[in-house]
């Protein structure tokens, strides 16, 4: 996608080989025009499979907006957001996966109430980032549990080098990203052709 | 706004006398449509400052989503939502505020990076929930650390009973709540008239 390209480009800071930072209109400051884009474009890459999505599946925080998003595209289905951490409302069951975050080299646990993914529900997952794949996987996990099946993973950004997408699609999860970085060096950052 | 009341008497839950469950549309589960009607919801309401806002203020994770379908009703103007821990990437200095959560019982650290907030911006907040008034008081401690202005606040659903939306009129901010609980009772939601 060109125009997300550019913006990376022009807005996005390399700030080491490994860390891409994007918060001036991603993950922290959100530009709406940008993500309306995104959504369409998500829609254009899952066209032939957009009628079967029957769910949009994502984690909290910087997953929210593009996967709101996203889902004026697939018709307005209910996009559900893994949390991060246990809401004292949430006392009916929940499924649960535990997520490795590089960044912060913590890990985290993530949650869906089993009251929002049900048995045959076909999940799109929605994300920013797809890094070494650690939120995708946890999310893929917990579909599992709950027999729901994973549709494909549409992703802003992709850092290649960091393998999540290689695990994904190992795993037969097609994975369609906007962006996909090759390599970041010396500052700067190389796109997949 | 009374397709949002509706909602909450059909899908909410009265947990307790303080305590209202609606994960099923608005912040665990997201009805993206409904979310539409919210935005343009609160462009009526603050129509008549709409071209003076610079900026939507949220915090993170189930304000994301409001804001950001609101702030195309606002002439798309950039979301930006505090964060609750801090990134590894966020080097540059930020505004800050400790925020107090009953419901989680826990008091949580907000931040925005100095970036995204500068002298005379005027901000919007827009919120899910209103109900002690911490998250939005954080954000006005925030705006306040920047030299920025708060035109307004937003807010799906105002728990008027705890007194978040009192201690922001004392402040002089005008609030807009588009539903506002009166009282929750033998598990019975009772709205303002």
């Amino acid at each position: 996608m060109q125009i997300l390209k550019n913006r990376i480009i022009q807005d996005g800071v390399a700030v080491s080989t490994e860390i891409l930072k994007v918060d001036s209109f991603l993950n922290h400051q959100v530009d709406v025009t940008l993500f309306d884009l995104i959504g369409a474009e998500f829609r254009t890459r899952f066209d032939d499979i957009a009628k079967n999505v029957d769910k949009i599946l994502t984690i909290e925080a910087s997953g929210i907006a593009v996967a709101a998003f996203t889902a004026k595209y697939f018709n307005s289905v209910p996009v559900v957001f893994a949390k991060k951490d246990k809401p004292t409302t949430m006392t009916d069951g929940y499924y649960f996966a535990e997520v490795m975050s590089f960044t912060k080299r913590a890990m985290t646990a993530i949650r869906v109430d089993k009251k929002f993914l049900k048995t045959g529900d076909r999940c799109l997952i929605i994300d920013d980032f797809l890094a070494h794949g650690q939120a995708a996987l946890g999310l893929v996990h917990i579909a599992k549990d709950a027999d729901a099946e994973i549709l494909g993973a549409g992703i802003v950004i992709e850092k290649e080098f960091q393998g999540g997408g290689d695990k994904l699609r190992e795993k037969g999860i097609r994975v369609e990203s906007l962006a996909v970085v090759e390599k970041i060096e010396n500052g700067e950052i190389f796109f997949k052709a």
